[in-house]
């Protein structure tokens, strides 16, 4: 008997029928004594109708012009989810009550699309869990200081839960999903992949940070931070199996090393296509110029990734980073706009066809040459290697976006991933 | 140069390229000096499409049981229609936002699914409308004091565009429909209608109470308490015809009478097929027996409409009435479970096919014998009359619901409305 945090994502979420098998596993869950707060999506492509609308309206304008109201329409897809979950958890014979983010309040900055959230007053929900009530939260949204309905970005559901179990001190977070746990790598393509039984927070936090969409970076983050136990699980089990046998299944993010247990050198291989490259070419090589190009950068709002100055050259360098794709025309306007005026650079270049794959593992930090055995991999393969970034816990290359899935396969096999954990 | 009330009704906001001509005709307004706020309905068919999904969900539940949900999720629909024309409204070069009724606020009481505004705060409003923007508030929704989100009811973004343009003192609130105005008598019954250029706010209140689906009969009252000026007119036209055509097009719901007008007797037909009769048989024909049932139908929140009690035979009468039809069955359970056993009625019978058929007209007042001519024309017809209500600008009566448009169709040649007024 604990308190628990389920959050479901809109496949599961996807239609009435889906929606009643998750009000049937919270109802199985609540009946066994436990205090239930979930947290669902919006049902599968309503966030995108509702944006295509948007688009429709409004087809020459950039995002950022009408931000605010593209929140208050989005936000009605989670606000929809809930209520018809509330509706089928009172059909199972449940006490059920959903709430919008600003009901609860889930508080956040004021950045829309892409909000933060600030604090979580718990008071109302704890009063109707004392009152025997399963309470549904929207995920994905919250409310901003003037009132204002903010939306957290995509996948923002895992963050309004961990964030929720968080404000709650929840026993555990489940979250939900079409897969059923973290795998050292995307199934789709290496079959040979595994499912992660236990996967650290940090490598969890870099997998997600490098592209796995498995958890939002942000969630994993909150779930780090106020230490929420978490779990990654299939929500297209049958309902009715053993509550047992479904609390230990999938994938639990674990805070705690354990030291009798071998840690594998490598955990997983994440890679994304997301990101496109700019280069500025040319700068003149002196103190200030990475913060004078990023900083305009940034102050668009715009997330910078991996980042590399080259060696300078006759008293020039060139400057390269990455951005998400969907940044990048808007970043190339601004830096030909704002920054080649100033910097007194050559000319600014980009490359939308690139990828990130990347090597995660916690056992890097004790085992030396695990960078360099991925370049030689790489290397062995034929394959560029146009920048690297490395932290503590994983090492990531920009390639070629067309040997994206070769790379992924030849490193998943050369560090043993298809082996069962010894 | 004044403040204005648009409202657009669902089939108005239907599309995209119907909300986009709905931004450009606001845009019109507000480039012509006035300040702006525009109450949208839901996107047509997406109120009927999320209460379709709850239904899905509970089929065995009444209503009543998931109302405050149903509120949650039915809200939705309007909140994201506001966010669209914001947008569209942008992308038109206005500076706009959407507000829903709980960020305004809207403040209602707690009865969900038909809550009834009790203030507005209008502050915010009128700081943007000062700042140069035009404001989108949705309709048809409120908060009451415990923070939930509640709805008007059907037709509600009616009234909320009336009491938002009450608290606002509005020049004018008009209400753009697919109907070009106020006719004498439904067109689709009866192909001689003619539009009214004005009509009385009396007569528009027992029209609209009378099931003229025109405007929501609270929006009329709203209109009639606060004086509000109120025009029905086509959204249908196009957006760039010129404004002052446009202003002065549709019906005009007046206050002051015109002395120096010919009334016509009758101004119209309304009637509607909402309602079904139940009648308790055998009542002891004692004082109270009246309060005995219908307090107990009115403590379950039913609307009761025409009442009738026979006369009394051997001590003991027949009392009758008529409710909405969606109450019908749970109305004839209480009076079996509740009624009955106490009251020592012999039965309980109803009948849901019926209408009623109403003759409208301020000229009433002034005429004697109009009733005596409806009863007339319908006994020519061969119509048998089950129920009379009567009123000062009104004759109501309950027939079979097969001799509706026999009726309305006698009724309104027999009354001279398919004539031009004097």
């Amino acid at each position: 008997m604990a308190l628990i945090v389920h959050k479901y994502g809109g496949t599961s979420m996807g239609s009435t029928e889906r929606i009643r098998n998750v009000a049937k596993r919270v109802a199985k869950w609540a009946r066994a004594g436990h205090q239930m707060v979930v947290v669902p999506s919006a049902m599968s492509g309503e966030t995108n109708r509702l944006l295509g609308l948007a688009k429709e309206l409004a087809p020459g304008k950039t995002a950022d012009d009408y931000n605010r109201e593209l929140d208050m329409l989005a936000a009605t897809g989670e606000q929809a989810s809930s209520a018809l979950l509330a509706i089928a958890l009172q059909a199972e014979g449940m006490q059920a009550v959903s709430y919008a983010g600003w009901q609860v309040q889930v508080k956040t900055d004021s950045a829309f699309t892409k909000a933060r959230i600030e604090s979580i007053d718990d008071a109302r929900v704890r009063a109707d869990l004392e009152a025997g009530k399963v309470v549904v939260i929207t995920g994905f949204q919250g409310v901003d200081e003037a009132g204002n309905i903010t939306t957290l970005g995509r996948g923002g559901s895992d963050t309004s839960a961990v964030a929720i179990a968080a404000a709650m001190k929840a026993h555990e977070c489940l979250i939900y999903t079409d897969v059923d746990g973290v795998y050292t790598t995307d199934p789709r393509v290496e079959p040979d992949a595994r499912r992660l039984t236990t996967v650290s927070f940090e490598e969890m936090l870099e997998m997600a940070s490098l592209g796995s969409k498995v958890l939002q970076i942000r969630s994993v983050e909150f779930a780090g931070k106020y230490r929420v136990p978490l779990r990654v699980l299939s929500s297209f089990t049958p309902w009715d199996i053993d509550l047992k046998e479904e609390a230990k299944s999938g994938t639990l993010i674990t805070f705690e090393e354990d030291e009798n247990m071998e840690q594998a050198v490598v955990s997983g291989i994440a890679f994304n296509r997301d990101e496109a490259k700019i280069s500025v070419l040319g700068v003149p090589d002196k103190p200030g110029i990475a913060y004078h190009i990023l900083g305009a950068v940034a102050d668009a709002n715009v997330e910078v990734d991996v980042i590399i100055q080259n060696l300078s050259k006759d008293g020039r360098t060139d400057f390269s980073f990455t951005v998400h794709r969907n940044d990048y025309a808007k970043t190339i306007d601004l830096l030909k706009e704002k920054v080649l005026p100033t910097l007194g650079a050559a000319d600014i270049v980009g490359d939308t066809k690139i990828c990130k794959v990347s090597i995660v593992g916690i056992g890097m930090r004790s085992h030396v040459g695990v960078a360099s055995k991925m370049f030689r991999v790489l290397s062995e393969e034929g394959i560029n290697i146009q920048m690297i970034s490395t932290s503590e816990i994983k090492t990531s290359v920009v390639i070629d976006e067309k040997y994206m899935e070769l790379a992924v396969r030849a490193l998943h096999k050369a560090f043993d991933l298809d082996q069962p954990a010894a």
